[in-house]
């Protein structure tokens, strides 16, 4: 069953949620409007739907093999990355200055997405890449953009993150990995790094491990990490690829799901130490290594919006060709197909309205990312910063957490046929479970939400937000529709909710902070239920406008009556965990550890 | 890591919750005392700890597999099974008269549960030769009983329920299997059938299909439909194994999980008519079926416990194991086992208070059972019987949707490495998922809660409920601890939330079939989290009075801080649940059938 990009609703939420307009009359993001959007949005869905999407399942049947310190990609992925590498894709969300195409976040994210929903694995290796790029740009000497951004904006070379060792996941206090300085001024690293997505491959020349270890004599912990750069190949004053360097691939993991993705063990330094070029200063890799996770943490949500939306399309689909048993209310004689069971019909919506706000709360995300780092004023420039941070925990949490419900509630649709993998339906299932692991697990993205971005200032973010959701509020109970005063009612429900754990999360995370941390998960399921059913109550808004004006009338009373979904299926959630957020904390900790 | 069966567990809700000495009062049970009970889950847990569970991964990376219209199991499975008829283990709550052991569901279904927590896989094959025995038992004939039953309670012969066609999975309505009456009074069956769970292994002499089939001039649709035993290998006079049938396996699915169960397409009558013999009479199969369909969602909900026990217990193995990162209470001065930080705490007590409440539930449920089948006295009887009635969908269809989430989280608990199969959790994520589907999907279970349990008797039996839920929230209140008023609280929202469903449910359910359907999973979620946290709440009372008297401190004071996390983070979910029953009946049937 193919895939078709959801290029509507993603220029909807540009143009009406995320206001491209505004983009666009950032310096430098002059030609980023609405046409180029739709022109963008059409090419990329080319290659996915025709080129990308198609290798999705044999991905999954011929996994990457690993054989004698070599990877072997699926059949058909070197030469659709090629394609990749042509269309110029690498590069679109990337500085011109260095050969990219320059395009704000608002329009990449969706070509990011379209990329997920047509093949996860295939996905991987751009969005390690462009991590990659990102911590080199911010921190990456002259020499080493010289040497190696162009390449990577290309996509000729692919990048990797090495953080992850077999002691050391999300604690990143306890890397061992050693960098020793040389007399030239380069290093030389040795350790064991695990986890390494697309560390090793047969799709690109060359591959840019950006990797973090200690020099001899930093301080314990997080405060001595430092970042460098370990090419696979070694580079050549003239940019031609030299020795091979002492990083090599001993193994691969025979992973649930994205099994196209090689998931690789790398060894570093057994054959004299492997050559490597600091990033930035000595002891601030950590810093240097957010840069690239913040900037993964929101791929890997577009993962899951993506994912999301590839399981709906499926479910959608086998819901209208399957015929089986008659309507409860009698509107058909005989059987007829499922999607006339209001069960499926809920099921269905449950997906669709999850994929819609999630892809809605990513897309104002990503416009924020834009103003933030390009928007002339340091005012706008700040406040955007902020609000991108907040928003960053809950596109990367919440969106790969409903991920799992959406991808489950496909295989349900299909009933029996779900759990037969030939179906497709168990592919999305079994590869979505690594999104709320990688880049940081969900309750790594909750603490961060609770420590960095609500109690560090006392919640005052988190109100700032709250206060815009009250005006959408007003606009909606202004408006005096029954679907707009559904989503008022719900909307304020739940931001209520939000701002009584707030509070709690507020005040108490130094005081009760087991009480405090044991909601964290729950707090970021709350705020990212909110914030993006804040943004179905936005389109619920811009999608009525449309509906008086007589615009476009099928989609926008589509996007209506599945805003009001959200609203009284999705938002009606917030309350409950507001209840056990506020009255669990103890009880989470209780059980004494032996009695386990 | 090893599985050690929950014994104590298990007995205290027999003991407590079931009321199993007064199970053992029913003539019959006299000997089914809790010094039984005992000694037969000691005797089963050795045998599903010993040999049933070490096939567990074995049966997922060497699945089942086809050749030539056989079927061969994992190496070890034939063995195993043998060491189970051998154990009598098929025949525990049999009767007598036939074989088996005749010991109550209250204490059998522990024993399933074991089963289950130790190989999915396996347990597959007795649960369905559990389905056939209660079909003959209760429709067969004389003659149907003296040559198959004793085969089939020894566990010598298997069984296996033939209901699924390529075009009636739900809907049986749909079955075109046909069965011609011949001169002898036996009947030819031609037909294909598909999903049909050990359709063919080469773990027992012989497999007795029950099959679905219409005889030539039957009625339309359900009302047309008979039920037939149709052996693989016919059976002589003299009990000797007879004349190949001519029923085959065509292939075997290539499923995501439960790999190690073939799940056989087996086609009826290609050579000349499978011969079949009726059970009990000529178009009453779809109410004989649901005799086996009954036991089945039983045992269907005891593998959802079974595997979130097992989740369960992998996961604290690793969190006790597994070092990362400084608590956030500053509890340990460096880096501390990941059991120690909340977030890892809540999840495990998700994991476990679901677990203990659903076996809480199911036993209760057991004990309903075995008084509406044996107990001496009609009106007891009847009030079991409805109790037990109401029971089944929950059990099924709430134990099954939560062992989705038990065994995600089971996986998110190990992090990266959880998605790595080697280490053993994503297996059970993967099997899990055919739970909510096979047996009836969650949506069939919540058509069968609202239409027949529900709105047929105007809510009735659903109120009635509730006034012993009321009770037991009078007792907590009386008893003045923090937990039990926690739990009192919580239940007395729950129960409000249910009672106004029910309303709803039992009221709208002509004249607004929609929305009261599209609220029927939901619905069927709120009850089942009340009736099990209900369980929790009594649970709580006599864990209390134990305390008091001092008795088995440890294991009392773990229950409590269990069931007060169960209300405080799992019933907490039911007012949101009621919430979106009520307000999104519309909602949720909203959108034009071409705008998906």
């Amino acid at each position: 069953m193919s895939y078709t990009a959801p290029i509507k609703d993603m220029l909807f939420a540009m143009e009406h949620l995320a206001h491209l307009d505004q983009v666009a009359q950032i310096p430098g993001f002059e030609d980023a409007g609405l046409e180029t959007a739709q022109a963008v949005l059409e090419e990329s869905a080319k290659l996915c739907e025709g080129v990308v999407e198609p290798l999705n399942i044999p991905g999954d049947t011929q996994p990457s093999s690993f054989d004698g310190g070599k990877v072997t990609t699926t059949p058909g992925f070197k030469e659709a990355y090629q394609q990749f590498v042509e269309g110029g894709w690498q590069g679109l969300q990337h500085p011109a200055a260095y050969g990219g195409q320059g395009l704000p976040k608002t329009i990449g994210a969706a070509c990011v997405e379209m990329l997920n929903s047509s093949n996860i694995s295939f996905a991987l290796c751009p969005l390690l890449t462009d991590g990659a790029i990102e911590a080199l740009l911010t921190a990456g000497s002259d020499d080493l953009k010289a040497t190696y951004l162009e390449k990577l904006i290309t996509g000729e070379w692919t990048g990797s993150m090495n953080l992850t060792e077999p002691q050391a996941g999300s604690d990143l206090a306890l890397v061992r990995t050693r960098a020793e300085p040389q007399p030239d001024g380069s290093y030389k690293v040795f350790g064991t790094k695990i986890f390494i997505t697309y560390g090793e491959h047969d799709m690109a020349d060359n591959i840019v491990h950006l990797v973090l270890a200690r020099v001899a004599g930093a301080p314990e912990g997080v405060k001595g990490i430092s970042l460098f750069v370990v090419p696979k190949f070694l580079v050549n004053a003239d940019g031609s690829l030299g020795a091979r360097n002492d990083v090599h691939c001993v193994s691969i993991e025979h992973k649930m799901g994205i099994k196209a993705s090689p998931t690789a063990v790398l060894q570093y330094g057994d054959h004299g130490g492997a050559v490597g070029y600091l990033v930035g200063e000595e002891n601030r890799g950590l810093e240097y290594m957010f840069i690239m996770m913040n900037a993964a943490r929101y791929g890997v949500g577009m993962q899951g919006i993506g994912v999301s939306e590839r399981a709906y399309q499926r479910a959608v689909q086998y819901a209208r060709d399957r015929v089986q048993s008659r309507p409860v209310d009698g509107s058909v004689a005989g059987s007829a197909t499922i999607i006339h069971h209001p069960d499926v019909r809920r099921m269905l919506m449950t997906m669709r309205a999850t994929t819609e706000a999630c892809r809605a709360m990513a897309t104002t995300a990503a416009a924020a990312y834009d103003a933030a780092h390009h928007h002339p004023d340091a005012e706008v420039r700040k406040a955007n910063a902020e609000f991108y941070e907040f928003m960053v925990p809950l596109v990367k949490g919440y969106s790969t957490e409903m991920s799992l419900e959406v991808t489950s509630l496909g295989v349900q649709v299909h009933g029996g046929m779900g759990f037969i993998e030939e179906t497709g339906a168990a592919q999305y299932y079994r590869d979505a479970k690594i999104l709320t692991i990688y880049e940081g697990t969900t309750a790594i993205q909750a603490n961060d939400l609770v420590g960095r971005k609500t109690a560090r200032d006392g919640g005052k973010n988190a109100k700032d937000i709250a206060a815009h959701i009250a005006k959408t509020e007003e606009q909606l109970r202004a408006s005096g529709t029954a679907a707009a005063q559904a989503m008022a009612l719900r909307l304020l429900a739940a931001r209520e909710a939000f701002l009584d754990v707030v509070d709690f999360v507020a005040g108490k995370a130094k005081a009760s902070p087991n009480a405090v941390y044991a909601g964290s998960v729950p707090y970021l399921m709350l705020t990212g239920n909110l914030v993006a059913g804040w943004q179905m109550g936005r389109a619920l808004l811009v999608a009525q406008d449309k509906l008086a004006q007589g615009e476009d009338v099928a989609f926008m009373q589509a996007k209506v009556a599945t805003a009001q979904f959200y609203a009284e299926h999705i938002l009606t959630r917030t309350t409950s965990l507001r209840d056990s957020i506020l009255a669990g904390g103890d009880s989470a900790c209780a059980l004494a550890l032996d009695a386990f």
